[in-house]
C-alpha cells in the first residue's frame, strides 16, 4: 500500500452525505427550497458558492453528531426510539447526555435517600427538625421534576408515555410531592412506607445502569424461582400438618403446639435456624421422631433448595446468552445506522478519514489526533483508504484502545551513562530473577509465621506499647528495601502497571503508615498495624489456579459491587418499612413473655461484691434507625437466629409480623441465589474460556500493533490545517519531531485495552454469533422498508427508517 | 431383504473363529499337537471327523463365554489386565461373578458393619458380650479372606498385588484380624478407631460401585477443593489476627480474648452458627465493629463459599464428561475384544445369528430366544446376514431393550361381547378426558384445603377419636371411585404402567388402610392417616415445569441414593471415632464451668406447687451408641448450632477435640458440596437436553420395532433343533402359532428401555464422540501390536493383545 498518494485523500471534499440527519432533514425542509441546493453541493456549480460550502460543511456536523449518538445508543443499549428526532429534541437529548446532568440525578437521587437518616426515627446525631427535612425533600423533588421535564422535551410525549420505567418514576413522584407537602402542613410525619419507593430515583440513574440490568435479571428469573418455591412451601404445609398431628399431643413440645406454630417453625426450619432445638423435646421423648426431621431437611433443604439454585442458574446461563446476543445485535444495527450517515454520495463503500474524524469529535471529544487516525488505520483491514462496513463493525473493539507509542528503548535507564546503566541493569535482571522472588516470598512466609507466633504469645492487654517491636522494622526494612529495588529496576511506570505490584506498594506504604502510627503513638490509626497480615496475600502468587481465582475476582468485582448495591435497595426498602411498624418495639427485657425472653434480658446481679451484667444483647438488633435496620436486615440476611428477632418483635406486636421477616428472607433468598449463580456462572464460564484456550495461557488484554509513516502524519498536519484545528496540529507535529529526533521514517504504536465479558463471550460463541448475524440480517430482509441499506452499498438510497419514510432522501 | 433365503444362513456350520479363546489356546497348547488339527477344522478332511466337530464346538462355547466376559467387563467398566488369562482362573472368575457370590460379599460387609451396635458402646438394647461378637467379627472376617483368596485365584498373584483396592482391603482385613484375636484374647475391647475402616469392605462389594465412583469424584475434586479451602483459611487467620487486636481490649467479649478463641470463633462464624452473638458484644460498645463482621461474612461466606462451589462444579462437569468418554471408548474396546472373538475365517465381515446366539445365552442367560433374534435384528443395520462391527457397536444400547409384541388390540376390552365393550369404551373415553381430569384436580384441592381449615381448627388434644370424620370418607370415596374407573377403563397393565397412577394408587391405598387403622382404632398406625395431604402432590402434574422437575427428581433418584449412602460411610468413619473419644462425656448438667452451660442444663424448679423442669436437651446429642452418634453428626451436617455441640465436647475432655468437630464440618462441606454440583449439574444438564430438542416433546424412552415374519421363526426354530434346545424351541412354536391363530405372516415386536444418564449424553456430545472415536482409533494405530484387528476386519489376523503376542494366530 502506497501511502505516499494517500494524503491527497484525507483532503478530499467533504463531497455530500447519501444521508442525511434528521435533523438536518428537518431544518431544511423548513427552510424550503434550501434542501434541494444542498443536496447538488458535489456539482462544480455549486462548490464555487462559499456559502453552500459552509452549509455542506454544517450538514456533516450534524451527520457527525446523529451517527455519534446512534453510536453511544448501541454501547449504552438504549433502544432506538428514544432517539431524537428532531433539533429541538436534540438540544434537549445533548443537555440530558453528559456528565453533569447525570450527576445532578445522582445527586439529587443520593439526597432523597440520605434523607431517611435525618427523618422521624432518625440517627440521634443527625436528627432534623421536620421544617427541615421536608423542604429539603421538596427540593430534591422540584430537582427531579426538572430533569423530567428535560427528559420529555427530548422524548416527546408520545415516548414519554411509552416509556415504562419513566411513567412508574412520574407516579412516585406525584406521590412522593403530595406526601411531602402534607408533612410540611401537617408539620408531622405520617406513616410514609412510600418514602421505601425512593429507590427507584437511584435505579433511574445513568449511572446505575448495571442494577437495573440486575433487577431485569431477577425479575426475569422470577417465574420459575416462583414455581419451586411453592413446590417447597407446599412440602412445607403437608410436613406442618403431619407434625401438627405426630407432636402435638407431647405437651413439654411448644414448638408443634398449633398448626401455625408448627408452620412458622418449619419455615424457620428451612433456614435450619432453629434446627436441633426443634427437634429435641420430641426426640427426647422417642428416639424415631428424628426420622421426620431427617427427611423434612432432605427434602426442603438438600433436594429443593438445591433444585431452586439450579433452577436460577439454569435461566441465568440463558438470559445471559440471551443478552448478550441482543446486545450485539443491537450495536450492529447502531453502526449501521451510523454508517449510513457518513458515506459519502461519491464513495458509497466507505468512510473516509475525514469523516471518521468527524464523528470521533463527537463520539469522543478527549481524544487527541493522535489516537483518532491510529483507531481509523486500525479499524481499516482493506487496502483502499475508506473503512467499509464490514470494517465498520469492529468500532466497539477498536475504539477503547488506549494508544502509546511502542518503546524503542527496553528499559527507562537505557539513555542513561554507562556506568549508571549497569548498575540499573544489574539491578533490572536482579529483580526479574527468580531466586529473588522466591527470596521475597520466603520473608513474607517467615513474616507471616512471626506475625501468628507473636499474636499468640500476646494475651490481651496494650498491645501498642510505646517501642516498636524490632521485627516490624527489620520486615518493613526488607519490603522497603524491595520496593526501592523494584521501582528502580523496572522503572515506576512499568512496576506500577502490574496490580499485583500495585497491591504490594499499596500494603507496604500501609505498613509504613502502621509503622509511624506506633511510633508517634496515635490511637486512631492502630487498625492499620493490623492490615499486616495482609502481605502473606503475595504467597498466592505462585499458584496458578490462585492467580486464577483472583483474576476472576477482580474481573467480577464491578458486577459484584452493582449486585451488592441491588441488595443494598432490597435493603433500604424493608429498612423503611420496617421503621415505620417496628421502631422502638424492641428494648432491654421487653420480651419477658416470650419464647426468646434471655435473648433480649438485661439483668443487674450482685452475686458477692461484684456486679454481673446479664445481657442478651438482642434488643441492639432493632429498626430504631436506618443504620440499626441496616445491620438487623445484614443479621436476617446471614439467616442464623433470625428467629430470635423475628420471635422478639412478633411478642412486642402481632403475628402478622412474621410476614414482614418471612417475605424479607425470601427476597433475600432470590437475590443470593442469583449472587451465588452469577458467581457460578462467571467462574465457569472463565473456566471454559481458559481450556479453549490454553495455548495463550498469558493473558495481557486486547493489544494492536500499528505503524504509521511520517507522510501520513503530515498528510493529517496538512488535512487540519484546512480545518484551522490548532492544537491537534501542534500534537501531530510532535510527533513529526520526535521522529525527526531519532531519524525514524515511521512510528510503532500499541493499542491496549483490557479483556472484558463481550470479548470471552466474543471468543465462546464464535461460531453461533455467524448464526445470529445471519438470522438478524435474513429478518431485516424480510421486512423492505427497515434499515437495509447500510448491508448492501449500492442500495444505501433507499428510505431508511420508518421515520423517514415520509422523506424522500436522494 | 429377502427373509427366505435366510435359514440356511442361520444353520451355517459352526466354521472355525479367526480368534480362539485365550482359555482354550492354554488348553490346547498344553495338548501340544491337538491345536494346529484344530485351527484347521475347516478343511474338509477334518469336518469329517466327528470327535473334532465337537472339539470345534467346545473351541466355539468358550469363545462365547470369553466373548462374554469381555462384554461384562465393558459394562462394568473394569480394566482388561483383570481379564481372566486361563482355563483356572475362568473357573474363579464365574465362582466370583454371581448374585450369589456378590450377595455373600455384601452380607459379610453389612454384618461387619452392624457389629458396632452392639459393641462396647452398645445399642443399649442390642448389647452383646464381648465372646458373641468378637466371634461373630472373626467368623465375618474368615469369610473375607475366603473372599479375597478366590479374588487372587482368578487374578494371580501378580495383578492380585498390582490391584490397588484389593490391597488396601487385605491390609485392612489384617489389622482387623490381629484385633479381634487380640480383644478375645484380652476379652476386653481397647480403643478401636481401626473399626472405622470397616467400611472398606462395604465400599468394595460388586453391587457398590456407584459409591466407589462417588468415592473417586470426590478425590478427584479435591486437589481444586483444597486450593480454594486454602484461602479460605488464609483470609480466617488475617481476620483472627485483625479480630484478636480490635477486640481483645474488650473484656466483656469472650470470642475474641485470645488468638485460639478469634480462630475456633471466626470458623464457627464461617458456618453463621454463632452469628449475631459472636458480634454483639463489641457491637454494643462500638456500632461500627459491626463493618468487620460484615467484610468477613462477605468476602468469607458469599464470595470464597460459593468460589467453593464454583470450582467444584467446574471439575464436576469436566470429570463427569471425561468419565463419559472414557467409559465410552472401553466398551467400545470390549465390543472390537468380543466382536474378534465371535467371527469366522469363512466369513471375516460380520458375526452370524448362530454365534449371536451363542454369545448371548452367556451374557444373558434369562433371555429367551425370541428375544435373542430380536436383539441380532435390530442390530443389523446392513441387508447382509451377519452383523458387522459397526452394527455391533450398538450392542449395548439395544441389548437393554424390552420386547414385546405389539398389541393388536387397542384396548383390554376389545374382545368383550358388544355391550360390555360399549360400557367400557364409555369409561376409556370419560377417563381420558380433561373435564375429568380437572374435576379430580378440584377435588384434590378442596381435600387439601378441607384438611387444612381441620387441621387448624383442632387444636391439641385427641384427634383420633373413636369416629372416622365423615368428609375423609367421602374423599375417600372419590378416590376409589376414580382408581376403580381408571383401572377399569385403560386396564390394570396401562393404568399401572405410568408412575404417576402408580403414586395415585398407593397414596389411596394408604389412605384406605388410614381408614381402617381409624375404624378400628389401632394407635401404631395412626401416622398413615397423616400421610393424606400427599394426595395434593398431583396438583403439579398440571404445570410442564413440575413434570419436568419431579421427573428429574425420579431419574435422579438412584444417583441420590449413592450419594447418601457414600455420606453415611464418612458418617460411619466419624461415629465410630467420636464413639471410641466422646462416649459417655456429655450428660445432663455436665458442662456448667463453659459458655454453653445452659444448654446441657437439667433443673427440677418447684415454683409454688409446681414441678417445673427446665430442659437444656443438649446432653441428647451424645456419642453414648452408634445411632446417637449418626443423629449427632447429623445435627453437625446441618450446621446450625453445632458450636453447642463441639463446646460441651470440649469442655468435658481437652481442646483437640475440636478437630473432631471441625475435620468433620469440613468433610460434609466436600460431600454436600458435591451433592449441590451433582444436582445442578443433572439438572441443567437436562434442561439443555430439553431446550435442544424441543420437538420431541414427550420423552418415552428408547423404542424400536422390529418386524419378524413366519419364516424366520420357523428357520430359527430348525435352528435350535438342531442343538437340541428344547425349550427355545417350543417358545418360539408358541410365536408361530399366535400367527397362525391370527393369520398373519408377521409379527411387530416393539423394544422399549427407559433413557438412562448415558442416552442422554451421546445425544448431547454427538459432535464430540466421533473426533473421540478417529482420536482413540489413531492411538491404536501408532501402537500397532495392539487390537487393531477388529476396526479393520482385513487384518483381523493380526497378534492381537500384549499378552497374546506369543501364541501365532492363523
Amino acid at each position: 500500500m502506497q501511502w505516499r498518494e494517500l494524503p491527497a485523500i484525507y483532503l478530499e471534499d467533504p463531497g455530500s452525505p447519501v444521508q442525511r440527519s434528521s435533523y438536518l432533514i428537518e431544518l431544511h425542509t423548513d427552510d424550503g427550497g434550501s434542501y434541494d441546493v444542498v443536496s447538488d453541493a458535489s456539482s462544480p456549480a455549486a462548490r464555487e458558492c462559499c456559502a453552500q460550502q459552509s452549509s455542506a460543511r454544517h450538514n456533516w456536523e450534524m451527520n457527525y453528531q446523529e451517527a455519534a449518538i446512534y453510536l453511544q445508543e448501541g454501547e449504552n443499549n438504549d433502544k432506538f426510539f428514544t432517539h431524537p428526532k428532531n433539533a429541538k429534541a436534540l438540544a434537549a437529548y445533548l443537555f440530558a447526555h453528559n456528565h453533569l446532568f447525570y450527576l445532578m440525578e445522582l445527586s439529587t437521587a443520593l439526597l432523597l435517600l440520605l434523607l431517611s437518616l435525618c427523618e422521624a426515627p432518625a440517627v440521634p446525631m443527625l436528627r432534623l427538625g421536620i421544617f427541615v427535612h421536608a423542604t429539603l425533600e421538596l427540593f430534591a423533588l422540584i430537582v427531579v421534576v426538572f430533569e423530567l421535564s428535560m427528559k420529555m422535551r427530548w422524548l416527546g410525549f408520545q415516548t414519554f408515555i411509552r416509556h415504562k420505567r419513566t411513567m412508574v418514576k412520574t407516579c412516585v413522584l406525584l406521590v412522593q410531592f403530595i406526601e411531602a407537602i402534607v408533612v410540611l402542613v401537617r408539620q408531622t410525619s405520617h406513616v410514609r412506607i412510600t418514602r421505601a419507593l425512593r429507590c427507584i430515583f437511584l435505579v433511574d440513574c445513568r449511572y446505575c445502569g448495571a442494577v437495573r440490568r440486575n433487577l431485569r435479571q431477577i425479575f426475569q428469573s422470577l417465574p420459575p424461582f416462583i414455581d419451586i418455591l411453592l413446590l417447597l412451601l407446599f412440602f412445607m404445609v403437608i410436613f406442618a400438618i403431619l407434625g401438627f398431628y405426630l407432636f402435638s399431643p407431647n405437651h413439654s413440645d411448644p414448638y408443634f403446639n398449633t398448626l401455625e406454630n408448627s408452620l412458622v417453625n418449619l419455615f424457620v426450619l428451612l433456614t435450619t435456624s432453629n434446627f436441633p432445638d426443634v427437634m429435641m423435646p420430641s426426640y427426647a421423648r422417642n428416639p424415631w421422631s428424628c426420622v421426620f426431621f431427617i427427611v423434612y431437611l432432605s427434602i426442603e433443604l438438600y433436594f429443593i433448595m438445591n433444585l431452586l439454585l439450579a433452577v436460577v442458574f439454569d435461566t441465568f446461563n440463558d438470559i445471559e446468552k440471551r443478552k448478550f446476543k441482543s446486545l450485539l445485535l443491537h450495536k450492529r444495527t447502531a453502526i449501521q445506522h451510523a454508517y449510513r450517515l457518513l458515506v459519502t454520495k461519491q464513495r458509497p463503500s466507505g468512510i473516509s478519514f475525514k469523516h471518521f474524524e468527524g464523528l470521533l469529535r463527537f463520539y469522543k471529544p478527549r481524544m487527541c489526533a493522535r489516537e483518532r487516525y491510529l483507531t481509523f488505520k486500525a479499524l481499516n483491514q482493506s487496502n483502499t483508504p475508506l473503512v467499509s462496513l464490514k470494517d465498520f463493525y469492529n468500532f466497539y473493539e477498536v475504539v477503547g484502545l488506549k494508544w502509546k507509542a511502542k518503546r524503542n528503548r527496553e528499559h527507562w535507564f537505557d539513555d542513561l551513562p554507562r556506568t549508571a546503566f549497569l548498575i540499573f541493569k544489574g539491578i533490572n535482571i536482579l529483580v526479574k530473577s527468580r531466586v529473588f522472588q522466591y527470596t521475597m516470598y520466603t520473608v513474607v512466609a517467615v513474616n507471616g509465621i512471626w506475625i501468628l507466633v507473636e499474636t499468640f504469645m500476646l494475651q490481651g492487654g496494650n498491645f501498642f506499647s510505646r517501642n516498636v517491636p524490632w521485627s516490624y522494622i527489620v520486615f518493613l526494612t526488607i519490603y522497603g528495601v524491595e520496593l526501592l529495588l523494584k521501582t528502580t529496576g523496572l522503572g515506576p511506570v512499568e512496576y506500577l502497571s502490574s496490580g499485583w505490584n500495585l497491591f504490594d506498594f499499596s500494603v507496604t506504604l500501609f505498613a509504613f503508615l502502621g509503622l509511624m502510627a506506633l511510633a508517634f503513638n496515635m490511637e486512631p490509626f492502630y487498625f492499620i498495624v493490623v492490615l499486616r497480615p495482609l502481605q502473606l496475600l503475595r504467597l498466592f502468587k505462585l499458584k496458578k489456579r490462585y492467580r486464577n481465582v483472583l483474576d476472576t475476582m477482580f474481573e467480577l468485582f464491578p458486577r459484584m459491587a452493582s449486585l451488592g448495591l441491588t441488595l443494598l435497595i432490597f435493603y433500604y426498602c424493608f429498612a423503611i418499612v420496617g421503621m415505620e411498624f417496628f421502631a422502638g418495639v424492641v428494648y432491654p427485657n421487653c420480651c419477658n413473655t416470650s419464647t426468646v425472653a434471655d435473648s433480649y434480658r438485661w439483668v443487674n446481679h450482685t452475686v458477692g461484691n461484684k456486679t454481673v451484667v446479664e445481657e442478651g444483647y438482642y434488643y441492639l438488633n432493632n429498626f430504631d434507625n436506618i443504620l440499626n435496620s441496616f445491620v438487623t436486615l445484614f443479621e436476617l440476611t446471614v439467616v442464623n437466629d433470625w428467629y430470635i428477632i423475628m420471635e422478639g418483635v412478633t411478642s412486642q406486636t402481632t403475628h402478622w409480623s412474621r410476614l414482614y421477616f418471612m417475605i424479607f428472607y425470601i427476597v433475600t433468598m432470590v437475590v443470593m441465589t442469583i449472587i451465588v449463580a452469577f458467581i457460578l456462572d462467571a467462574f465457569v464460564f472463565r473456566m471454559n474460556y481458559t481450556r479453549k484456550n490454553q495455548d495463550s495461557e498469558e493473558d495481557n488484554g486486547i493489544v494492536l500493533e500499528k505503524e504509521i509513516s511520517k507522510e501520513e502524519v503530515i498528510g493529517i498536519i496538512e488535512l487540519y490545517k484546512r480545518t484551522s484545528a490548532a492544537t491537534e496540529t501542534a500534537q501531530l507535529q510532535k510527533i513529526v519531531l520526535q521522529m525527526d529526533k531519532y531519524g525514524q521514517m515511521s512510528t510503532v504504536f500499541l493499542g491496549r485495552r483490557s479483556r472484558t465479558k463481550s470479548d470471552l463471550s466474543m471468543k465462546m460463541y464464535e461460531e453461533e454469533i455467524q448464526e445470529w448475524y445471519e438470522e438478524h440480517s435474513r429478518k431485516e430482509e424480510s421486512q423492505p422498508p427497515v434499515q437495509e441499506a447500510a448491508s448492501a452499498p449500492s442500495s444505501s438510497l433507499k428510505p431508511l427508517s420508518l421515520r423517514q419514510r415520509s422523506q424522500t432522501v436522494i
